[in-house]
């Protein structure tokens, strides 16, 4: 499994996702499922996976025109007009590798599907997010769903679904995405440390701070332990049941 | 969908479940979900459901041998010595339901499974809480692992993970059930009020308080509410992060 969480904020966009991957409980990696690219000024895209890391990995290494010999590259997710049809063009990349695992060779008792959070933002229109499905059709962010998640993302919604606020600094947002991924961690050993932040800020068109969090920082090891005892204060600080009050 | 826990507490043992039943989201009923059998001062056993109603309602309809005249019945539940019994009967008329659903008329796109929990105390031994699988296996509550949830249990587990005691009181238990459902009636459809509560306590070999919540009830609207509130507090006591702090 996998949690990936992509956030639009009033200025700019904030992207983590985790790096665990795992077939089954007894064979586990670590793998980056965040990939960026950018042409400083003009654009910066990037893409989140999640599901099956050979899908994700192929679909990325065709973006990046790995077919060809290095010198032949010219992505044409540098070239695309839009965002949107920066994701038509990753969906319909993601929908090809799909059918071409389904279709050939053994069958697989997992499925091959994977789901992609795409967000970025090129020169002349805002930053956008969208969510891609395997089916290869995707849907777009708004103001009133104004993040996506993808993976496991059960455990950590109820605090984005209360907390989250467009108007929210940058600061502040990655304060909710570690709370948010802490309660996953917690909750589910197929979504693991290290943690990768990427933060856009809008009308930058340039990657802005990145960090990749690992179990031993000490920021969010202070999250993880102050969520629990301030997740307690807030428990007692609701009125008591009592039975003879109905 | 549904959402149920069975907590096995120091006092006793608690019992939350919603009603709500749906075959596809344009077709939601409400059908309670815990059902109790009780012979005053020797037992109380509760059992809770999940999964396909068909399945669950004819599992209790067996349980209470509603396929004898009604003077000929002497329920088993009633009659077993020990809650282990009791969880080999309910496991056994499970797995027979399902199987009987699974290879007779016609297939259907949804499953006939079902999971259970049931808790409750018979003279002579502790009270006990048991998971009871589709597949007709069970495993019990122990200190480690000292409730069970079964439905749609995601969103509701992290509150549970970080607030549950053993030795909290019922009022407390209460409190925390009902913010753990709140939790998972906002985030998803498929759960939905009223809720059913009932309390057991240790020794007393009758069933406790008993409490039907429904959205009309003032303290869950206050927990509710206050919830959200509180946790907003609890994530701004939480330390800024800070991009240039590393």
């Amino acid at each position: 499994m996998t949690y990936c969480v992509g956030m639009r904020l009033d200025r700019g966009l904030v992207f983590m996702s985790d790096t665990r991957t795992n077939a089954g409980v007894d064979n586990i990696s670590t793998f980056r499922k965040m990939t960026t690219w950018e042409t400083p000024g003009e654009r910066m895209i990037t893409l989140m996976s999640s599901g099956n890391l050979a899908t994700t990995q192929a679909v990325v290494s065709l973006l990046e025109e790995r077919t060809k010999a290095p010198d032949d590259r010219d992505p044409s997710i540098l070239q695309v007009p839009s965002m949107f049809q920066a994701a038509q063009l990753v969906s319909g990349l993601l929908r090809e590798v799909i059918d071409g695992h389904s279709r050939n060779g053994q069958q697989a008792d997992a499925g091959f599907g994977a789901t992609l959070i795409l967000g970025g933002q090129i020169a002349g229109s805002e930053p956008r997010l969208f969510l891609i499905y395997p089916e290869g059709n995707f849907i777009e962010a708004g103001d009133d769903t104004p993040y996506f998640q993808i993976g496991e993302t059960k455990y950590g919604r109820p605090i984005l679904v209360r907390a989250y606020d467009p108007s929210m600094s940058f600061e502040d947002a990655v304060k909710l995405l570690l709370v948010s991924f802490d309660s996953t961690i917690k909750a589910n050993l197929s979504v693991g440390l290290p943690l990768d932040l990427q933060i856009y800020e809008k009308d930058s068109f340039a990657r802005g701070e990145e960090r990749r969090i690992s179990k031993d920082d000490p920021y969010f090891n202070t999250i993880s332990t102050g969520w629990g005892d301030a997740l307690k204060l807030a428990f007692d600080s609701l009125p008591d049941f009592e039975f003879d009050a109905d």
